[in-house]
Protein backbone atom coordinates (compact mmCIF):
# COMPACT_ATOMS: atom_id res chain seq x y z
CA UNK A 1 0.00 0.00 0.00
CA UNK A 2 1.54 3.46 -0.61
CA UNK A 3 1.24 6.06 2.16
CA UNK A 4 -2.17 7.93 0.95
CA UNK A 5 -3.41 4.06 0.46
CA UNK A 6 -2.87 3.72 3.85
CA UNK A 7 -4.17 6.99 5.09
CA UNK A 8 -7.35 6.21 3.68
CA UNK A 9 -7.70 2.76 5.09
CA UNK A 10 -7.75 4.48 8.47
CA UNK A 11 -10.25 6.80 7.47
CA UNK A 12 -8.18 9.67 7.00
CA UNK A 13 -8.12 12.31 3.77
CA UNK A 14 -5.88 14.61 2.65
CA UNK A 15 -6.97 18.08 1.73
CA UNK A 16 -4.91 20.49 0.03
CA UNK A 17 -2.33 22.05 2.94
CA UNK A 18 -2.66 26.20 2.42
CA UNK A 19 -0.26 28.68 3.78
CA UNK A 20 -1.96 30.62 7.21
CA UNK A 21 -0.24 34.01 5.76
CA UNK A 22 0.79 35.35 2.79
CA UNK A 23 4.57 36.20 3.98
CA UNK A 24 4.60 32.12 4.86
CA UNK A 25 4.77 28.37 3.42
CA UNK A 26 3.53 25.19 3.90
CA UNK A 27 7.41 24.70 4.04
CA UNK A 28 10.71 25.05 2.35
CA UNK A 29 12.63 22.27 0.32
CA UNK A 30 16.63 22.91 0.06
CA UNK A 31 18.30 20.26 -1.47
CA UNK A 32 17.29 16.77 0.41
CA UNK A 33 15.69 18.43 3.61
CA UNK A 34 12.17 19.65 3.41
CA UNK A 35 10.98 21.99 6.68
CA UNK A 36 7.03 22.33 7.30
CA UNK A 37 5.09 24.74 9.34
CA UNK A 38 3.50 23.55 12.38
CA UNK A 39 0.24 21.77 12.11
CA UNK A 40 -2.29 23.09 14.60
CA UNK A 41 -5.16 20.53 15.79
CA UNK A 42 -7.69 20.52 12.64
CA UNK A 43 -11.32 20.13 13.26
CA UNK A 44 -13.32 16.93 14.02
CA UNK A 45 -16.59 16.52 12.38
CA UNK A 46 -16.43 20.09 11.58
CA UNK A 47 -15.73 21.14 15.70
CA UNK A 48 -12.80 23.00 16.11
CA UNK A 49 -10.81 22.14 19.06
CA UNK A 50 -9.84 25.04 21.88
CA UNK A 51 -9.08 23.66 25.34
CA UNK A 52 -5.81 22.59 27.39
CA UNK A 53 -5.12 19.08 27.73
CA UNK A 54 -5.20 18.29 31.61
CA UNK A 55 -7.94 21.11 31.74
CA UNK A 56 -10.30 20.40 29.10
CA UNK A 57 -8.71 17.41 27.26
CA UNK A 58 -7.99 14.48 29.06
CA UNK A 59 -4.85 12.45 27.73
CA UNK A 60 -6.32 10.03 24.93
CA UNK A 61 -7.81 13.39 23.79
CA UNK A 62 -5.00 14.69 23.34
CA UNK A 63 -2.89 11.69 21.83
CA UNK A 64 -6.22 11.82 19.00
CA UNK A 65 -5.37 15.47 18.57
CA UNK A 66 -1.77 14.60 17.65
CA UNK A 67 -2.91 11.92 15.22
CA UNK A 68 -4.69 14.15 13.63
CA UNK A 69 -2.00 17.04 13.55
CA UNK A 70 -0.15 14.10 11.75
CA UNK A 71 -2.73 13.81 9.28
CA UNK A 72 -2.25 17.33 8.50
CA UNK A 73 1.50 17.47 8.94
CA UNK A 74 1.00 14.64 6.01
CA UNK A 75 -1.55 16.76 3.88
CA UNK A 76 0.80 19.25 3.80
CA UNK A 77 3.93 17.59 3.19
CA UNK A 78 1.80 16.08 -0.06
CA UNK A 79 1.08 19.28 -1.17
CA UNK A 80 4.31 19.80 -1.36
CA UNK A 81 5.87 16.64 -3.11
CA UNK A 82 2.78 15.90 -4.74
CA UNK A 83 3.22 11.84 -4.03
CA UNK A 84 4.08 10.85 -0.20
CA UNK A 85 6.53 7.91 -1.19
CA UNK A 86 9.14 10.78 -1.82
CA UNK A 87 9.30 10.80 1.68
CA UNK A 88 12.31 8.67 2.64
CA UNK A 89 12.65 9.82 6.31
CA UNK A 90 10.94 11.77 8.81
CA UNK A 91 13.95 13.21 10.49
CA UNK A 92 12.43 15.36 13.46
CA UNK A 93 8.85 16.13 15.11
CA UNK A 94 8.97 18.90 17.50
CA UNK A 95 5.54 18.30 19.78
CA UNK A 96 3.79 21.19 21.36
CA UNK A 97 1.08 20.48 24.18
CA UNK A 98 -1.11 23.14 25.21
CA UNK A 99 -1.63 22.02 29.04
CA UNK A 100 -2.78 22.31 32.36
CA UNK A 101 0.37 23.97 34.56
CA UNK A 102 0.90 20.54 36.51
CA UNK A 103 0.80 18.50 33.43
CA UNK A 104 3.45 16.08 33.21
CA UNK A 105 2.23 13.60 30.05
CA UNK A 106 3.36 15.43 27.07
CA UNK A 107 4.98 12.42 25.51
CA UNK A 108 1.68 10.48 26.30
CA UNK A 109 0.04 13.15 24.36
CA UNK A 110 2.87 13.37 21.14
CA UNK A 111 2.84 9.71 21.16
CA UNK A 112 -0.16 9.69 18.69
CA UNK A 113 1.69 11.87 16.36
CA UNK A 114 4.73 9.39 16.61
CA UNK A 115 2.23 5.97 16.32
CA UNK A 116 0.36 7.49 13.21
CA UNK A 117 3.61 8.48 11.17
CA UNK A 118 4.95 4.68 11.95
CA UNK A 119 1.37 3.16 10.71
CA UNK A 120 1.57 5.00 7.39
CA UNK A 121 5.15 4.98 6.52
CA UNK A 122 6.48 2.28 8.43
CA UNK A 123 10.12 2.48 9.45
CA UNK A 124 11.07 5.50 7.40
CA UNK A 125 8.19 6.83 10.04
CA UNK A 126 10.62 7.20 13.19
CA UNK A 127 11.96 9.81 14.01
CA UNK A 128 13.84 11.94 16.96
CA UNK A 129 11.58 14.09 18.94
CA UNK A 130 10.90 16.68 22.08
CA UNK A 131 7.41 16.89 23.38
CA UNK A 132 6.66 20.01 25.54
CA UNK A 133 3.95 21.79 27.02
CA UNK A 134 3.48 25.13 26.21
CA UNK A 135 1.37 28.11 27.45
CA UNK A 136 -0.76 28.47 24.58
CA UNK A 137 -0.71 27.53 20.82
CA UNK A 138 -2.83 29.24 17.59
CA UNK A 139 -6.78 29.55 18.09
CA UNK A 140 -6.31 27.54 21.69
CA UNK A 141 -5.62 23.77 20.07
CA UNK A 142 -4.62 21.40 22.16
CA UNK A 143 -1.62 20.28 19.96
CA UNK A 144 0.68 21.51 17.28
CA UNK A 145 3.47 19.97 15.43
CA UNK A 146 6.14 20.54 13.01
CA UNK A 147 8.64 18.52 11.00
CA UNK A 148 11.85 18.04 9.01
CA UNK A 149 11.99 15.44 6.49
CA UNK A 150 14.12 13.53 4.37
CA UNK A 151 13.22 13.55 0.85
CA UNK A 152 13.92 11.97 -2.56
CA UNK B 1 16.63 48.78 -3.15
CA UNK B 2 19.03 46.53 -1.15
CA UNK B 3 17.57 44.86 2.07
CA UNK B 4 20.02 46.84 4.16
CA UNK B 5 18.04 50.17 2.39
CA UNK B 6 14.92 49.17 2.45
CA UNK B 7 15.35 48.62 6.46
CA UNK B 8 16.83 51.99 6.71
CA UNK B 9 13.93 53.50 4.32
CA UNK B 10 11.85 51.40 7.00
CA UNK B 11 13.58 53.75 9.23
CA UNK B 12 15.31 51.18 11.22
CA UNK B 13 18.98 50.99 11.98
CA UNK B 14 21.46 47.35 11.88
CA UNK B 15 23.76 47.14 14.71
CA UNK B 16 26.35 44.37 15.14
CA UNK B 17 25.49 41.38 16.76
CA UNK B 18 27.19 39.63 19.72
CA UNK B 19 26.60 36.71 21.14
CA UNK B 20 25.16 36.79 24.39
CA UNK B 21 27.24 34.36 26.49
CA UNK B 22 31.19 33.10 25.54
CA UNK B 23 29.67 29.77 24.83
CA UNK B 24 27.21 30.97 22.18
CA UNK B 25 27.70 32.05 18.79
CA UNK B 26 25.48 34.50 16.92
CA UNK B 27 24.76 31.78 14.14
CA UNK B 28 26.27 28.58 12.81
CA UNK B 29 26.80 27.94 9.15
CA UNK B 30 26.64 24.49 7.76
CA UNK B 31 26.97 25.02 3.70
CA UNK B 32 24.19 26.91 2.69
CA UNK B 33 22.36 26.46 5.87
CA UNK B 34 21.95 29.18 8.42
CA UNK B 35 21.01 28.50 11.88
CA UNK B 36 20.81 32.09 13.96
CA UNK B 37 20.22 31.91 17.81
CA UNK B 38 16.84 33.26 18.86
CA UNK B 39 16.36 37.37 19.11
CA UNK B 40 15.01 38.26 21.73
CA UNK B 41 13.01 41.74 21.40
CA UNK B 42 15.21 44.55 21.84
CA UNK B 43 14.99 47.40 23.89
CA UNK B 44 12.48 50.26 21.92
CA UNK B 45 13.89 53.83 21.93
CA UNK B 46 16.06 52.54 24.85
CA UNK B 47 13.83 51.14 27.13
CA UNK B 48 13.52 47.63 27.71
CA UNK B 49 10.68 45.36 27.12
CA UNK B 50 9.53 43.14 29.91
CA UNK B 51 5.75 41.86 30.62
CA UNK B 52 3.32 39.09 28.28
CA UNK B 53 1.29 39.62 25.38
CA UNK B 54 -2.29 39.43 26.73
CA UNK B 55 -1.09 41.24 29.81
CA UNK B 56 0.89 43.80 30.01
CA UNK B 57 0.94 43.94 26.21
CA UNK B 58 -1.62 44.37 23.75
CA UNK B 59 -1.29 42.09 20.61
CA UNK B 60 -1.06 45.02 18.33
CA UNK B 61 2.44 45.39 20.65
CA UNK B 62 3.57 42.53 20.75
CA UNK B 63 3.08 42.78 16.93
CA UNK B 64 5.58 45.60 17.08
CA UNK B 65 7.74 43.74 19.65
CA UNK B 66 7.73 40.72 16.75
CA UNK B 67 8.86 43.38 14.00
CA UNK B 68 11.91 44.23 16.04
CA UNK B 69 12.77 40.83 16.97
CA UNK B 70 13.11 40.47 12.71
CA UNK B 71 15.37 43.24 12.51
CA UNK B 72 17.24 41.68 15.33
CA UNK B 73 17.35 38.63 13.57
CA UNK B 74 18.18 40.11 9.63
CA UNK B 75 20.83 42.08 12.57
CA UNK B 76 22.24 39.23 13.62
CA UNK B 77 22.26 37.71 9.91
CA UNK B 78 23.88 40.72 8.59
CA UNK B 79 26.55 39.90 11.33
CA UNK B 80 27.33 36.55 10.33
CA UNK B 81 26.96 37.44 5.98
CA UNK B 82 28.12 40.61 5.80
CA UNK B 83 25.74 41.25 3.67
CA UNK B 84 22.09 40.41 3.38
CA UNK B 85 21.84 40.11 -0.24
CA UNK B 86 23.41 36.48 0.55
CA UNK B 87 20.51 35.09 1.62
CA UNK B 88 18.80 33.14 -0.73
CA UNK B 89 15.75 32.57 1.15
CA UNK B 90 14.11 32.11 4.86
CA UNK B 91 13.75 28.42 5.61
CA UNK B 92 11.63 28.36 8.65
CA UNK B 93 10.88 30.58 11.93
CA UNK B 94 9.64 29.41 15.16
CA UNK B 95 8.32 32.47 16.86
CA UNK B 96 7.70 32.36 20.52
CA UNK B 97 5.56 34.50 22.55
CA UNK B 98 5.58 35.25 26.34
CA UNK B 99 1.68 35.12 26.67
CA UNK B 100 -1.35 34.72 29.29
CA UNK B 101 -2.58 31.81 29.94
CA UNK B 102 -5.74 32.49 28.34
CA UNK B 103 -4.19 33.80 24.86
CA UNK B 104 -5.21 32.20 21.69
CA UNK B 105 -3.85 34.84 18.64
CA UNK B 106 0.00 33.78 19.27
CA UNK B 107 -0.18 33.97 14.92
CA UNK B 108 -1.45 37.91 15.02
CA UNK B 109 1.89 38.31 17.04
CA UNK B 110 4.35 36.85 15.37
CA UNK B 111 2.93 38.00 12.04
CA UNK B 112 4.93 41.03 12.42
CA UNK B 113 8.20 39.30 11.86
CA UNK B 114 6.86 37.19 8.55
CA UNK B 115 5.54 40.60 7.20
CA UNK B 116 8.78 43.26 7.85
CA UNK B 117 10.53 39.56 6.24
CA UNK B 118 9.04 39.86 3.05
CA UNK B 119 8.68 43.86 2.77
CA UNK B 120 12.78 43.77 3.20
CA UNK B 121 13.56 40.43 1.43
CA UNK B 122 10.41 39.85 -0.74
CA UNK B 123 9.16 36.20 -2.19
CA UNK B 124 12.83 35.24 -0.16
CA UNK B 125 11.15 36.16 3.03
CA UNK B 126 8.80 34.02 2.51
CA UNK B 127 9.03 31.17 5.20
CA UNK B 128 7.68 27.47 6.94
CA UNK B 129 6.25 28.77 10.59
CA UNK B 130 5.09 28.13 13.92
CA UNK B 131 4.27 30.41 16.33
CA UNK B 132 3.71 28.99 20.06
CA UNK B 133 2.97 30.80 23.37
CA UNK B 134 5.32 30.07 26.02
CA UNK B 135 5.73 30.39 29.80
CA UNK B 136 8.97 32.78 29.95
CA UNK B 137 11.58 34.34 27.54
CA UNK B 138 14.88 35.51 28.63
CA UNK B 139 14.66 39.23 30.58
CA UNK B 140 10.91 38.94 30.53
CA UNK B 141 10.71 40.09 26.90
CA UNK B 142 7.16 39.45 25.30
CA UNK B 143 8.67 37.50 21.81
CA UNK B 144 11.55 35.72 20.64
CA UNK B 145 12.36 34.32 17.29
CA UNK B 146 14.74 31.88 16.03
CA UNK B 147 15.39 31.21 12.01
CA UNK B 148 17.34 29.66 9.87
CA UNK B 149 18.20 30.66 6.10
CA UNK B 150 19.28 29.51 3.31
CA UNK B 151 22.40 31.67 2.04
CA UNK B 152 24.59 31.32 -0.89
CA UNK C 1 42.01 14.58 25.87
CA UNK C 2 39.35 13.17 24.24
CA UNK C 3 35.62 13.85 25.00
CA UNK C 4 35.19 10.78 26.60
CA UNK C 5 38.12 11.80 28.61
CA UNK C 6 37.25 15.26 30.04
CA UNK C 7 33.39 13.91 30.77
CA UNK C 8 35.11 11.14 32.77
CA UNK C 9 37.64 13.62 34.35
CA UNK C 10 34.28 15.90 35.24
CA UNK C 11 32.91 12.77 37.17
CA UNK C 12 30.65 12.35 34.46
CA UNK C 13 30.06 8.74 33.13
CA UNK C 14 28.19 8.05 29.41
CA UNK C 15 25.27 5.33 29.13
CA UNK C 16 23.88 3.81 26.28
CA UNK C 17 20.79 6.05 24.76
CA UNK C 18 17.26 4.26 24.13
CA UNK C 19 14.69 5.95 22.20
CA UNK C 20 11.73 6.64 24.97
CA UNK C 21 9.40 4.90 22.43
CA UNK C 22 9.03 2.33 19.71
CA UNK C 23 8.24 5.14 17.19
CA UNK C 24 11.42 7.36 17.73
CA UNK C 25 14.97 7.43 17.46
CA UNK C 26 18.04 8.83 19.61
CA UNK C 27 18.90 10.78 16.52
CA UNK C 28 18.52 11.32 12.78
CA UNK C 29 21.72 11.56 10.86
CA UNK C 30 21.91 13.11 7.08
CA UNK C 31 24.86 13.86 5.48
CA UNK C 32 26.76 15.84 7.44
CA UNK C 33 23.96 17.04 10.19
CA UNK C 34 22.40 14.88 13.07
CA UNK C 35 19.53 15.94 15.35
CA UNK C 36 19.01 14.55 18.52
CA UNK C 37 15.96 13.82 20.69
CA UNK C 38 15.72 16.10 23.30
CA UNK C 39 16.97 14.93 26.36
CA UNK C 40 14.59 15.41 29.71
CA UNK C 41 17.11 15.67 33.25
CA UNK C 42 18.18 12.47 33.95
CA UNK C 43 17.75 11.15 37.76
CA UNK C 44 20.54 12.55 39.68
CA UNK C 45 21.96 9.85 42.35
CA UNK C 46 19.12 8.22 41.41
CA UNK C 47 16.46 10.69 42.43
CA UNK C 48 14.35 12.03 39.47
CA UNK C 49 13.95 15.76 39.11
CA UNK C 50 10.68 16.75 39.60
CA UNK C 51 9.52 20.22 39.18
CA UNK C 52 9.46 23.97 38.19
CA UNK C 53 12.83 26.31 38.17
CA UNK C 54 11.71 29.24 40.08
CA UNK C 55 9.32 27.32 42.41
CA UNK C 56 10.95 23.78 43.70
CA UNK C 57 14.43 24.74 41.99
CA UNK C 58 16.42 27.63 42.12
CA UNK C 59 18.28 28.88 39.13
CA UNK C 60 21.77 27.33 40.54
CA UNK C 61 19.68 23.83 40.59
CA UNK C 62 18.27 24.62 36.86
CA UNK C 63 21.67 25.46 35.85
CA UNK C 64 22.84 21.89 37.51
CA UNK C 65 19.72 19.82 35.74
CA UNK C 66 20.90 21.54 32.35
CA UNK C 67 24.28 20.31 32.70
CA UNK C 68 22.97 16.95 33.34
CA UNK C 69 20.98 17.50 29.96
CA UNK C 70 24.05 18.44 27.97
CA UNK C 71 26.08 15.10 29.66
CA UNK C 72 22.78 13.37 28.28
CA UNK C 73 22.67 14.81 24.92
CA UNK C 74 26.46 13.70 24.56
CA UNK C 75 25.64 10.26 25.57
CA UNK C 76 23.32 9.92 22.65
CA UNK C 77 25.74 11.56 20.15
CA UNK C 78 28.06 8.45 21.51
CA UNK C 79 25.28 6.21 20.88
CA UNK C 80 24.32 7.34 17.50
CA UNK C 81 28.22 8.04 16.24
CA UNK C 82 30.47 5.44 18.67
CA UNK C 83 33.15 8.13 19.20
CA UNK C 84 32.68 11.69 19.91
CA UNK C 85 35.38 12.75 18.19
CA UNK C 86 33.18 12.68 15.49
CA UNK C 87 31.60 16.01 16.41
CA UNK C 88 32.86 18.33 13.77
CA UNK C 89 30.90 21.21 15.50
CA UNK C 90 27.61 21.99 17.64
CA UNK C 91 25.15 23.62 15.18
CA UNK C 92 21.79 24.70 17.70
CA UNK C 93 20.55 24.04 21.22
CA UNK C 94 17.03 24.17 22.00
CA UNK C 95 16.60 24.74 25.69
CA UNK C 96 13.67 24.45 27.75
CA UNK C 97 12.79 25.20 31.27
CA UNK C 98 9.91 24.44 33.02
CA UNK C 99 9.73 27.15 34.60
CA UNK C 100 7.17 29.28 37.10
CA UNK C 101 5.08 32.38 35.77
CA UNK C 102 7.12 35.01 36.84
CA UNK C 103 10.56 33.68 35.71
CA UNK C 104 12.85 35.42 33.36
CA UNK C 105 16.35 34.06 33.93
CA UNK C 106 15.80 30.88 31.29
CA UNK C 107 19.27 31.82 30.01
CA UNK C 108 21.07 30.86 33.33
CA UNK C 109 19.46 27.62 33.60
CA UNK C 110 20.75 26.77 29.88
CA UNK C 111 24.43 28.57 30.47
CA UNK C 112 25.08 25.15 32.27
CA UNK C 113 24.26 23.26 29.29
CA UNK C 114 26.51 25.57 26.87
CA UNK C 115 29.13 25.73 29.45
CA UNK C 116 29.86 22.14 29.63
CA UNK C 117 29.92 21.40 25.67
CA UNK C 118 32.47 23.87 25.73
CA UNK C 119 34.67 21.97 28.69
CA UNK C 120 34.29 18.98 26.56
CA UNK C 121 34.54 19.88 23.13
CA UNK C 122 36.33 22.92 23.33
CA UNK C 123 35.65 25.94 20.57
CA UNK C 124 34.20 23.27 18.53
CA UNK C 125 31.20 23.26 21.90
CA UNK C 126 29.83 26.72 20.87
CA UNK C 127 26.83 26.95 19.23
CA UNK C 128 23.62 29.28 18.33
CA UNK C 129 21.08 28.97 21.19
CA UNK C 130 17.57 29.82 22.38
CA UNK C 131 16.47 29.44 25.66
CA UNK C 132 12.80 29.29 26.33
CA UNK C 133 10.49 28.46 29.66
CA UNK C 134 7.42 26.17 29.09
CA UNK C 135 4.65 25.15 30.47
CA UNK C 136 5.17 21.35 31.15
CA UNK C 137 8.06 18.78 30.35
CA UNK C 138 7.63 14.75 30.40
CA UNK C 139 7.87 13.59 33.75
CA UNK C 140 7.85 17.08 35.17
CA UNK C 141 11.41 17.45 34.73
CA UNK C 142 12.80 20.99 35.02
CA UNK C 143 15.04 21.33 31.40
CA UNK C 144 15.30 19.50 28.27
CA UNK C 145 17.36 20.18 26.06
CA UNK C 146 17.61 19.34 21.95
CA UNK C 147 20.42 19.56 19.82
CA UNK C 148 21.82 19.75 16.17
CA UNK C 149 25.56 18.91 15.17
CA UNK C 150 27.35 18.85 12.20
CA UNK C 151 29.46 15.58 12.08
CA UNK C 152 32.48 13.82 9.83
Amino acid sequence: MTPEEKLASLGYDLTEAKASHPAMNVGTIVGNLMWLSGSITPPKDGVPWKGRVGETYTVEEGYEAARLCAVAQLAAAKTMLGDLSRIKRVIKVLGLVNCAPDFTNTSGVIHGYSELLVEVLGEKGKHARSAIGVQALPQGVPVEVETIFEIE
